[in-house]
């Protein structure tokens, strides 16, 4: 098992060839997603006012520490009001929730504690002084980072973009990635079937939908021939991508072109075959500034196994991305798990449910690398170490939820 | 506390008066995300034919029950092959992965464990019969259902409707969702402030995270000022969306005007109030053909909580998702909880992260209502039941993942 590059060094290589790409400036109904790429600050005070919590009376809290207390209402503020009341011993202001404290109120008093009559108010409970009043800046202080750089926007960050009046932002942009099947045998679909020996395609859409998953921007530039001219002079386009993905002709096969011609295209090759199964045959370089070619393996399920794995975290830390792997959490195995071969780590498709405050897993009878079935007919990888041959029913084990 | 609806009622009330939106067709490439609004069945037996799991040797397995054995190399199979050659006693082919095996040979010798010899292979290790051979139809039969009817369509899924052949599937049509706040003191983004009093918006911009968070699409109809008549004509456009949701106007308030008016505009209410801390001030209705009418409370948290709460599971069931709340899972409580009115179920704004096989959950020291920081610098609710007062460093809380 030499030669075999295991899946931490594998994935180090990978990040450390990552750089988050350069900024770009958008709208906050586009911004979800995306990573900023500069601190936000509050444009003031928030609160920028003290303010009511509450419908009810703002008061002298001095008038109302002994209950029932009779105030003369001489007044109203109601939110976004322009008025301008003093209250002053004996007197106190209708207040609706938002709106300013008049000058002299220090407590606003709940409206279901009061009593009106004939223009004055009858509180009949006190409250410590301050009480329902919002203090200005006891949320936000003006220039304080309200969202650092770095972080995702989720949509509380889209409102809190809009109250500091942030219209437009900086995020991290998106990668583009090439999507290049190969293979003689590969159908496009839609495409006829002239000989029976042909494959339907389904590569390059399984990866258009990984590249949206981790939030790239994917171009599906469809299936190339066996044919070593061709497929060199179609693979010429890498440098129009950040990221290039090929699926099929990285194996040990005579007609697994690709991983012969990357080195005639400039592409600096970093390791080739993974100690993981499936997804065995990967072949990473990099090319130009910073950008990455994966060559993944041509089975359906290792393809898609080899970019959740190593594809996805490249795609997400390209954005600025601090969290940039998929879930992992700890599960109890429902039944046992045996294999005859432990020299690679396994990512064993199943089935992982949250119950009774843990999470289980079932893995998914069928495990062969070319039945899309069992990516189809599950939500998680389950992993099976190196050298472990066997995994007990009851036992916690490792899962990638996706 | 008479008059507040329970959480659980006022859910199984909103969901009672979800039905899935009619289909649409879309091409693969748009389906992501989606929900499959009919069964896709497969084109074909998959595989099509027997074919070679290994890049290797076809042979008859009689042959090489003794190895070493010494075959005839009579031809070869690359994938996608139109050759016609016959294996018989004493011949092999050479065979690429994916290629159909040839007649007359039942088993595969992987190019490992064999060496050629001027026109001949020598095997020299025996395999099962059958070895290394993917049967035609051992994942799936023609006909066969490979993706239900109701199931979310993952990158997983996109690459099995290309593999059956099918660029366009029928799913369930998004909701069209209106939003619209109220208030005479909010200033929308990036408007000019004229008075001290104002406020700048965020729950439209929260709200139409929100909304395409769910996966919905999200129409901003920006700010309504507090006017009985201006709001309803305003509001008069709740036709023209499958959902409709306000923020304010619908708490205790004498300018509360949206509570005032949903009856004028035919909306059949089915419950204000909810038991639920904060978010208490919520108004449901239905209106028209299966539409719904959120009107939420204008304080930012109580109306992000309102919608992750009430209206991210009824945007999901309009597009068919089987699950539709947000993620559930038990957390390990670090730090002790208190409060002093346990009337109503409480979501405490909290950062929950997993470490050694569980969850563990600290709440956000600040959870006022109009604190969107609040949101910004957590990632999940703690969910606090009615009459508990007190949760316990190390005791097991329910979280709510978003």
């Amino acid at each position: 098992m030499k030669n075999l590059t295991p899946l931490e060094e594998a994935l180090k290589i990978v990040l450390e060839n990552v750089k988050p790409l350069e900024s770009e400036r958008v709208f906050i109904h586009e911004a979800l997603g995306r990573v900023l790429a500069e601190d936000v600050v509050s444009d003031t005070d928030k609160p920028l006012f003290d303010n009511s919590a509450m419908d009810g009376y703002a008061v002298r809290w001095e008038d109302i520490k002994e209950v029932p207390a009779k105030l003369k209402v001489i007044g109203e503020y109601a939110a976004g009001t322009g008025e301008n009341l003093k209250v002053e011993k004996g007197t106190a202001v209708k207040i609706f929730t938002g709106a300013p404290i008049p000058e002299g109120a220090d407590t606003v008093v709940p409206v279901e504690y009061t009593e009106t009559q004939d223009g004055y108010v009858i509180v009949k409970k006190s409250f410590k002084q301050g009480a329902n009043v919002r203090r200005r800046g006891e949320d936000v202080k003006k220039g304080e980072v309200v969202i650092p750089k770095g972080k995702e926007i989720r949509p509380y960050e889209m409102g809190m973009l809009a109250s500091v009046n942030r219209a437009v932002v900086s995020v991290y942009r998106k990668p583009h990635v090439g999507i290049l099947s190969t293979g003689d045998e590969i159908l496009d679909v839609c495409e006829e079937q002239t000989k029976p020996s042909q494959i339907r395609t389904s590569n390059n859409y399984t990866v258009y939908g990984q590249v949206l998953q981790a939030g790239g921007i994917p171009h599906n530039l469809g299936i190339a021939p066996d044919e070593p001219q061709k497929l060199k002079e179609i693979m010429r386009s890498i440098h129009k991508y950040d990221i290039f993905i090929t699926t099929g002709g990285v194996s040990m096969g005579e007609k697994d072109y690709v991983q012969y011609l990357v080195e005639d295209l400039g592409i600096d090759v970093k390791f080739h075959k993974l100690r993981i199964k499936p997804a065995k045959p990967v072949l990473f370089g990099v090319y130009g500034e910073n950008k990455l070619f994966f060559g993944l393996p041509g089975n359906p399920v290792s393809a898609a196994v080899a970019f959740d794995l190593l594809v996805y975290p490249a795609i997400k830390a390209m954005q600025g991305h601090r969290e940039v792997f998929k879930q992992k959490v700890t599960a109890i195995l429902e039944g046992d798990y045996r294999r005859k071969n432990a020299d690679r780590r396994e990512f064993a498709r199943c089935r992982v449910w949250f119950e009774n405050g843990r999470y289980h897993c079932e893995p998914y009878p069928k495990q062969d690398s070319h039945m899309l079935t069992s990516l189809v007919n599950s939500n998680a990888y389950m992993v099976v170490y190196e050298g472990v041959n066997e995994l007990k029913k009851g036992q916690e084990v490792e899962v990638i939820l996706f």
